[in-house]
């Protein structure tokens, strides 16, 4: 009876033993490759390179090609197989002065803090001022209509919904006043425009991002001005709503620029011609250092490769890192990167994009083929020890998205980081490499690591 | 045949709208905490007015009965039912002067970051001056003996383990140094010990924390060394191994001191005579502010149990937050409340802690009856829309341990946030209120108050 006790238990124990020692095991790679991203990591010190050497790295300017140049130099000297450039025009939207603006009432007279939001025109060298109608939705702009708005400063105050625990689901539902509200505002005559910045905290700094002119509309200038003072500016105009509004801005936008994607890859072994790619973008709002937006999103994904060449695993499929340029305010990387994908025959079975900061990852959102998703997500286990859990249907970003078009059946794949403090430092100032965790961004690019692996490998 | 597939759709759909139409299902009460925790919030306010009346409110100083008195008054202006002291005799060590090291070399004379360790004697006023012996481990003192240690400043250098996702795991396996490193070197004839700091990052602050004598052994004097002051001694030994060390530093442990517990409680309707408590440490390090290690557990507590307040939400079973005293050294204030719940008869069905920083929430480590366990994993799918999925056996933490002894049956819950930042700032001059998060605390505290709500409502 104890023999068999004994001889049931080795049969039992087997399985778990050679998946435990097996060290080509899926579970055993992916733990070299956290191992190798949190003991001998290089994400953390190449993102301290790109923010310092080329901060406000925003499209068309000489920063952005700093940035290419290192990104370049970067993963030549890591020794991928290939990197290579990749040529497109880019808008070339400058900041100019230094922004002004005032509130200013019979009592009050204070300075606020703005910033442009990318794409705006200048508001001329001597600033506008104007009153001030506040609204907190561009339907409340149309309601409104021209008698109300003609002449007028619309200020958009609608808050981010803190109640949102995915604060991207909040950005979301928001950002539609920073995006459209100057082409909805100028079409019922107003003179510009100001947004409450993007932002969950209360705080100084204003968020930039970009906004969408409509040919057919009158552009005006608008801005995003930061929490406090939009709250500010809330409370006065409720004891004054006859309030004024002086800002001044001089950017403008110049000729297209030639500028690049940057691309490494290491060649697949047995389907060199299928790929896996994982990007993030290179470009990055000039007010800040683009740490986490999305400094983090490239190096994740360059440390996602250098990982399988550290750990000397050649991957079935070919792997790339990706880095877009122009994410921001035009996605013309990403629009040639799948054109030349699509003219070049290169078929790609899946698509990772780190466009959401470098925190603690908490998985991926995943895009694509429903049957074939479901079998992804029985690779969920081989994450759970690693913290991820949240492989929801989702979208996959931005860059990668123009690869849905042409490449039938690829998945893509965002990957999804803990996104509580991620506005703090969104399109801000605070956007900056000491913001940046070293353990958070490095758990980050071990994941993306991983799930490479596991695509490569197994396919999809 | 239409008829009867609409009466089926009913039929299944009626369970679900109930749910998500019952103002007082389970999933409506835990939503509605949250949105009171994200919109009204009170933690961070709290937080901040703790952090900056009182900093360092180490036990028995002049801050720790700042800190009581701030409990105090903040439960009893929440309008809790009743507010409480416990009165405990606590130790009072303090640090003295500002502490002074240096590396002494053939070549190098240069001043690193030391701090001393809570508990430790002072070197006296001129310092010690010895040669250093570096060491990774208490077993390698042993092995070396009286030979090579005596007469030597024994330098614990072996960090924490980076490859641990959880890196409490990390600080575990690594704390024996601090914690027994200078008792054990004393036994073979050490002057005195440095430990590398409790830290996962490279920088210039030393943590604390205690350690333990044993009135058996002679007592030395014992510091933290940054981590990078540590990286940089562990390199100047390997040139020159007969290297010299100074420290400075005058603290002492003076007479005990009264101190106390702070307990705020709201009655239960129905069960009031059965207890669910929450509680973190008042008292903190004195060189930061205690803002994560744990001003945020007293704040996630006081927090808890106001939102069932704000909420109107009458508890069925008596809810308490609880302030303990002395948990960085001594343990005093949990040990009196235990006691006091204890011959006053209160049965504590539950008890969660929170001593784990403000960050993002994650889970819950559950300890207790196994098969009890399972009943409130069948929880965790109310939580899982919040980002809390860990829901594994573990301990509940050091200041409701020693309920386990007299609460036969009592389910200790250790509140578990994101890991990965804790250590940059656990016991050290980094622990400032600047550095919590708004939204993650009060995610903290509204994860806290649902499992209240549950253990209250449903018992356990």
């Amino acid at each position: 009876m104890k023999k068999q006790l004994l001889a049931i238990y080795w049969l039992l124990a087997i399985p778990f033993c050679l998946s435990a020692q097996n060290p080509n095991s899926d579970s055993a790679v992916i733990r070299r490759m956290f191992d190798e991203a949190l003991l001998r990591g290089k994400a953390h010190p190449m993102l301290g390179e790109l923010c310092k050497t080329a901060p406000g790295r925003v499209s068309g300017s000489a920063n952005a090609q700093k940035a290419v140049e290192w990104g370049y130099k970067t993963m030549s000297d890591l020794g991928f197989d290939t990197v290579f450039l990749q040529p497109c025009m880019v808008p070339h939207w400058v900041r100019g002065d230094a922004e002004e603006a005032k509130i200013i009432g019979k009592r009050v007279k204070e300075k606020v803090n703005i910033c442009a939001l990318g794409g705006s025109i200048g508001t001329g060298k001597k600033g506008i001022k104007a009153q001030v109608i506040e609204v907190k939705s561009i339907e409340e702009v149309e309601k409104l209509g021209r008698d109300k708005v003609e002449g007028k400063i619309v200020f958009y105050s609608r808050p981010m919904d803190a109640r949102k625990i995915y604060t991207f689901a909040a950005y979301g539902s928001c950002v539609d006043q920073r995006v459209w509200g100057a082409k909805e505002a100028a079409k019922h005559g107003a003179v510009g425009v100001i947004v409450r910045s993007m932002n969950l905290s209360q705080d100084k700094h204003p968020h930039t991002g970009t906004l969408v002119y409509d040919d057919s509309v009158q552009k005006i200038p608008a801005a995003a001005i930061s929490t406090e003072d939009a709250d500010k500016l809330s409370l006065l105009l409720q004891s004054e709503p006859e309030l004024q509004f002086y800002f001044r801005q001089t950017c403008e936008t110049l000729p297209d620029v030639l500028s690049y994607n940057v691309v490494g890859e290491i060649r697949g072994t047995e389907f060199p011609q299928e790929y896996v790619i994982t990007g993030g973008h290179l470009d990055a709002w000039d007010n800040g250092e683009g740490a986490h937006d999305d400094g983090a999103g490239c190096v994740h994904s360059i440390e996602a490769v250098r990982i399988f060449k550290a750990l000397g695993i050649r991957p079935k499929r070919t792997i790339r890192a990706v880095l877009f340029m122009n994410e921001e305010n035009g996605l013309k990387g990403a629009l040639q990167y799948a054109r030349q994908a699509d003219s070049l025959q290169e078929k790609h079975i899946a698509a990772i994009e780190s466009d959401r900061g470098g925190f603690t990852p908490r998985g991926f959102h995943l895009e694509g083929d429903s049957g074939k998703i479901e079998l992804v997500r029985q690779w969920v286990k081989l994450f759970e020890p690693y913290g991820l859990h949240d492989f929801a249907n989702g979208g996959g970003g931005a860059d990668i998205s123009p690869l849905k078009k042409s490449q039938k059946g690829i998945l893509l794949a965002g990957f999804v980081p803990d996104s509580q403090r991620y506005f703090d430092f969104h399109h801000a100032n605070t956007d900056r490499f000491e913001n940046v965790n070293k353990r958070e961004l490095e758990l980050g690019a071990a994941s993306i690591a991983a799930f490479m692996y596991l695509l490569t490998q197994h396919g999809y």
